[in-house]
């Protein structure tokens, strides 16, 4: 363009990087942030440095935390015997919403993609085995997205596992197949919490 | 919920109060700006900050500029003899972009909505009259948009300045009525930049 606008143009090329937001998207949203109260702006920016510098990994289960560990693996009336494996900080709170289930989690943070470069050593595994190691867990479920990736990153952990003497689980398929446990409601997902099978 | 993550939920209330962003929407891009690069969601944060801070209005067209004055008004090539009046700084690139026009701009900011309790005064309709009586400027389009309300703001404004011995005219109808200057294309716009009658 001819007579440049520079913050203007930067904010929105670093708002048409996000996921799902176009160029017009972008610039709509560059304009409202713009005409909004300044205070409210300012919030927002602070909020995103906020959450990167405050949020890390729990150093237990690797969900994200702003606490030196998280709230549930500090929460002492969860059972300690069972762990539940998940993909995604996301899918926490989607569990924790069928009140179906008190034990801990662990977050691996992806799949094993070998299409996408992605191997075990790319996930949390490594601190999954430490945890076995110490805590006398007795049942891990498996609770990854039921897609190729997901199943193939639970078929691979329960190999890894069985030779633990640890009883290997997965969530039964109440789930629709191809979906994102994010978007599953409360009901299916306790349906495949208490049909669970044993790998 | 029983587990707060507070960075993350005060990041994800932030998104959802921007235009066209839900609930899930908010959340996807809040777990977005915790797995980008650190650089990345910083320089997003900063440009929030720094559009806010450096984005003022030109004090001759009300256009928004990083620069004293905008670099439309500083360009002496620019025709000073006629003045495009537009509701929206989105408007004014999208005038650029037919290359069928070489005079300046008006930025008015909204447009006269009794109904919301718009009224002119809460429009630049003053700093408007102030060119007029300067800058020898010999005509006058109204290029709001062709909406209720856009129609009105132009009536209004003409009625404002014939007494000035200025001619008012008006972008054609080639422009989609009940449509959005923004989204028009370059042809159609071209149209009714060249086919604007006296109003």
């Amino acid at each position: 363009m001819a007579y440049a606008n520079l913050p203007l143009e930067k904010l929105t090329e670093h708002l048409e990087r996000l996921p799902g937001i176009g160029r017009k998207s972008a610039n709509r949203l560059a304009f409202h942030l713009l005409y909004m109260p300044q205070a409210d702006a300012q919030a927002l920016a602070q909020a995103v440095e906020e959450a990167r510098t405050r949020i890390h990994e729990c150093p237990i289960c690797c969900n994200l935390t702003d606490s030196p560990r998280c709230p549930i693996c500090e929460d002492v009336r969860r059972d300690r015997s069972v762990i539940c494996v998940v993909e995604d900080p996301r899918n926490v709170p989607a569990i924790e919403r069928t009140r179906g289930y008190n034990g801990l989690y662990h977050v691996l943070h992806g799949t094993i993609s070998p299409l996408d470069g992605r191997g075990p050593e790319q996930l949390r595994v490594k601190e999954l085995l430490h945890r076995l190691s110490d805590e006398g867990v007795t049942e891990v479920i498996m609770a990854t997205n039921p897609t190729v990736e997901g199943d193939y990153t639970a078929m691979y952990l329960s190999r890894l596992l069985k030779p633990l003497n640890i009883k290997v689980t997965r969530l039964a398929y109440g789930i629709p197949v191809g979906g994102d446990l994010e978007y599953a409601d409360e009901v299916t997902l306790s349906r495949s919490l208490e049909g669970r099978s044993e790998l």
